[in-house]
């Protein structure tokens, strides 16, 4: 029996927040690669916020999910690639994804986890990277407040603080999130959002020198709050308002006359534009894991089915890292 | 009979929007200047967007209102002033001000009106000039969106922008500032805000190439409609949100993603930072006045008690370029 695709697909747009039902599951003939493409075995798919806005728009639907995935060359009409090869790109939800071998990128399994070509070696760590060394520019003793700390991109870009040399706080919305800061990546302090309380005294308390970096991927009550502890001359890095991005009405910033009371500059980020740097980020980021320098989570579901419930629950802050789904076995999995 | 000096005082919080209830007059003697100090025959007193703001604060009442105030040496302790002098400072809404001479600065009435001096030769003046060309750095070609574009700072800031090559649009509150704006300043198109309608369709149709450079001295609406508007790499510059200032709960600004999506930097922009360039600043707008290369409105009312209307019309909008208040002659007036 030949073996078949199976697809998770975008059959309803959602009226408010996300739901499972907004994803239906279809079953294909597994596409053959045309000349210059290749078959990719997906093992990894990513669960990426920036899917919650492409689900708004009006686009006809059923509609595939376009994802970063990692996988397994299973069939191959591209002279650069081989069956058995790891590669990355831009795939979909599926078990199978045929992809243009041009926009393939071969991932090495010996310099660690394949899964990590689409965390933090990849594209949500390039963020954290360029978005805190470039634009935000930590200068040692400054404090630095991290949004979302504990996720993809947060929990890294509160490390390469850490390597400026400055005092980095993290808002996230467990206690669990603020134990891993903390106690496993090294922040010195953190902040539970969903503890109660006036979140900006929070964040003030533990901050008590005032807010120098504010890396906001959240939007909404904790720029806010980052505004309300805004040191003279600060810098706001920009990558995204997860917080406005689920079906809520945009919660309005009510306080950016902050912004002009403390002279802070608020610079909007996106990684598209510095995609150039990833095979530098990523050689560099292989050596920091190595060394032990950074440390990183990943929060793997299992199975194409559990994919849109990992999305969902991501998007409520269920994971602590990098949410991805397998869907194929691993086979340089460690433990595996 | 001694002449007595006349104050107009903070006597109350205001509830809401400011009311000419809030302020009182009071008479007092004209005080002596002690060594070092000069007293002042003040001429014109500003009014100034940030009092609403000093209003709200929970000082003692009444208090007096600390004003910027150009006018004549009347008396003089200080080695640098002689009675007669023209000199600018930080008084008060009152007939006579005594301030420390170290503290004033001597204006030659041979150069333009005195009253330049607070307002196109001065720190209004020197935001618009800063804030534009070394904070938004207008390139040629480029399109400038200035808000409260006939006010005391966005008139300049536009013209500012004209002189660097940008095409120019100001965003105002009536037809006869968008004529204002148009035939009296150059800038190449208005949008009047209070002309009903979506307001960022409005500044989309006046703005086809889209918004390369945000002047943002109101906040609210007109900001969200510059977001939603900016091009790639916009930079917007945060001078004020007087829409926030008059006892408004402040509007959030509901489309910050844009700023994301755009990869927009927003500067918050001080102008005390910037003072000791005032000197340059002055000397270069005097030029510029007289060379006919810039023009300069001001919408002046007459006499103290005129001053709390004067101030709250101001921040409804009612000028026409920089308000000032006329408290006693100016012998320098051209047609006085």
């Amino acid at each position: 029996l030949k073996p078949r695709n199976r697809e998770v697909v975008l059959a309803a747009r959602p009226a408010g927040p996300a739901t499972v039902d907004c994803f239906a599951e279809r079953a294909s003939d597994i596409a053959e690669p045309a000349d210059g493409e290749v078959l990719l075995r997906n093992v990894y798919l990513s669960c990426d916020p920036h899917l919650r806005q492409e689900m708004d728009n009006d686009r006809p639907l059923p509609r595939p999910i376009s994802s970063r995935v990692v996988g397994l060359v299973e069939r191959s009409r591209h002279a650069d690639f081989l069956p058995g090869d790891v590669a990355w790109g831009q795939g979909r939800w599926e078990l199978f994804s045929v992809c243009p071998g041009s926009s393939l990128t071969k991932v090495d399994p010996a310099i660690g986890p394949i899964s990590h070509a689409i965390s933090v070696r990849g594209m949500p760590g390039l963020t954290a990277y360029v978005a805190m060394t470039d634009v935000g520019r930590p200068a040692a003793d400054e404090t630095v407040l991290v949004s979302a700390a504990a996720g993809a991109v947060g929990s890294l870009a509160g490390q390469f603080a850490k390597m400026a040399g400055a005092r980095v706080v993290g808002i996230v919305g467990s206690d669990a999130k603020a134990d891993h800061v903390v106690r496993r990546l090294g922040f010195d302090g953190a902040v539970n959002y969903r503890a109660g309380g006036v979140l900006s005294e929070a964040v003030r308390a533990a901050c008590p020198a005032g807010v120098d970096i504010y890396f906001d991927c959240v939007g909404g009550d904790a720029l806010e709050a980052a505004l309300a502890v805004s040191n003279l001359h600060a810098r706001f890095v920009l990558c995204g308002m997860i917080a406005s991005y689920d079906g809520q009405p945009a919660a309005g910033v009510r306080n950016l006359m902050q912004a002009v009371t403390s002279a802070v500059t608020m610079t909007g980020f996106r990684v598209s534009m510095h995609r150039h740097r990833l095979p530098w980020y990523a050689t560099m980021a292989a050596g920091l894991l190595a060394a032990g320098r950074i440390r990183y989570a990943e929060d793997i579901r299992d199975g194409l089915a559990a994919a849109p419930a990992a999305f969902i629950g991501m998007l409520h802050g269920d994971n602590i890292g990098k949410r991805l789904v397998r869907v194929n076995e691993d086979p340089y999995l460690r433990n595996g």
